[in-house]
């Protein structure tokens, strides 16, 4: 068997990100859910933007963050994701593919534009999120490269595009063909809304044991297992995944693999300007270690050095040179 | 007479700046000046943005960054510039509204799109600007909101929109009626290509003293009174003006009015990121101190300690509290 040509592919939501400084009280006046992740649909979505200060808009979605990380790494990646043919279509495939990520999927044409998510970011750095999917929700299956899917030693799925129907079986899909090629799959709950509406589906695919590798963060953990236990919601899952990551922000994170157990403190951050795509870099870092052998600490500590550049500016896609923040530690 | 409705009224690129670091290798692989603001057709806007890496999009247009500034500060402004009816000219318009900036120019339906411009920032900070002026270049004389102009204290024009024909007709009209109502118009030469096509327009504009406040580098002074050297060139120009405000870049500014001639040195930075409108937001600091009636010193201390708040960051629009930055020395 020849080695593949991908070492991360990904399926996610193609959106573009647009981030604003925010005072506490807006998120109150506009009754957002502080630090959460809410779907919006077009109408809310306008009346959140106006009500927005001005903005800079950056190229994000959970998976493709994280593929952009792994990428910066080293890692050959492709990313599965749908955008509308629109200008913030044009600004997510530009970046996604200068960050050296092949991106093939092809562009829907019509009404919903591309999706985009409002980002109010407070001065603790604190994101709350408003997800429009626009074009996203509407990946279908028919979209997917399955051999690209079979020619990559992961897939990485994104929890948050659970959600909508014509992704979901996209995504069954594309374990499918994975596991029927012998790969493994990584999957992150993204968030503990997507977990109140389809935590039926990821324990049944955790119990038919296709999920190798499972990124959570503990309000997460807590939402699978109900556990409101830490230790207890470990307890519970990892049993029945080879490999657990899972994060708890500033207080590190922590990964099983069998009788393994590891943690991590978080890496020293000079001031966290805004924690977008903390867990989506984090999981870059430690799926970088993973592809490379290296032992479950390295992963973790290798996701903990990613998380903390991305936190330290605006933005969900890694600025400075993670290769070489890395390659200091290793 | 009334108090005028707006401090300042300003008519300029509507574009959103599209900018990425850059290894100094790719200005060169690419045939870009470095540090020079150079037009694009559409082309080459696209093979220049396949060959750019990933990038975030900011707001910007010389005039519109320098009103950004200026409401920042506490001005009152309104904006007039033109984009087209698509998701970038959203971008646009909303930053600008959102900066509590009046503006009500009819978007212009139909190619082309919104302007915008693509800008490499390299090591230093420095950046290399390559503008699309998109719908920017067809601003006509009718979009103009006359009553505006006449109901504002100082009308503010950018240089860069002196090249295309529409604008530059629209904005002799503008120019007459600011000048009908009594009104002082503040002009900046934004690049020395404008002056070596235009040149002899803005010494006409200067003859006919129908320029109150004129601001220029030490680059543009140079190209505009043919002087090489910086103080013939000063001695050329100061007395034809009534304010001339000269910005050196690191080396800080000059400003002569009538007998007067005050200079202020850089403000420190503790790291340049990116230059791009450090002398849209000198301006922006020269003309709050100028309508709020300070002496010609504070005015220019003003424009430095804007300017070093702006070069300090990625992209063109403030990003600090520019109130309290400016409130804390004055």
């Amino acid at each position: 068997m020849t080695e593949p040509r991908y070492d991360v592919i990904a399926i996610g939501n193609a959106i573009v990100d647009v981030m604003s400084p925010a005072e506490d009280s807006l998120i109150d006046e506009l009754d957002m859910v502080r630090g959460a992740m809410t779907l919006v649909d077009a109408d809310r979505a306008t009346s959140l933007y106006e009500a927005m200060g001005p903005a800079r808009e950056i190229s994000g979605g959970s998976a493709a963050n994280t593929l952009a990380g792994l990428s910066a790494l080293g890692a050959q990646c492709a990313f599965i994701g749908q955008v509308a043919n629109d200008q913030l279509g044009e600004v997510f495939a530009h970046d996604i593919r200068a960050g050296a990520i092949d991106y093939d999927t092809p562009v829907r044409i019509g009404d919903p534009p591309t999706g985009r998510c409002l980002i109010f970011v407070t001065a603790d750095g604190q994101r709350t999120m408003n997800t429009f999917l626009g074009a996203s929700q509407f990946l279908p299956a028919s979209a997917l490269d399955l051999d690209a899917v079979r020619d990559s030693k992961i897939l990485y799925l994104e929890g948050y595009l659970w959600d909508p129907a014509e992704p979901r079986a996209a995504m069954r899909q594309a374990i499918e063909t994975a596991k029927g090629a012998g790969r493994k799959v990584a999957f992150t709950l993204s968030d503990a809304f997507v977990i109140d509406r389809h935590g039926d589906d990821f324990q049944a695919l955790i119990d038919a044991q296709l999920i190798d590798i499972l990124f959570a963060n503990h309000v997460e953990l807590a939402a699978l297992t109900g556990e409101t236990d830490f230790e207890a919601g470990l307890a519970a899952l990892a049993p029945k995944v080879p490999v657990l990551v899972v994060t708890c922000g500033e207080r590190g994170a922590v990964a099983l693999a069998g009788e393994e157990r590891v943690s991590v403190s978080a890496e020293p951050v000079e001031r966290v300007v805004d924690t977008t795509g903390a867990g989506d870099l984090f999981a870059s870092g430690f799926l970088f270690g993973h592809v490379r052998g290296k032992d479950l600490q390295t992963c973790l500590t290798m996701g903990a050095i990613a998380a903390a550049e991305v936190i330290s500016h605006y933005g969900a896609r890694p600025e400075a040179d993670l290769k070489a923040l890395i390659g200091k530690r290793f």
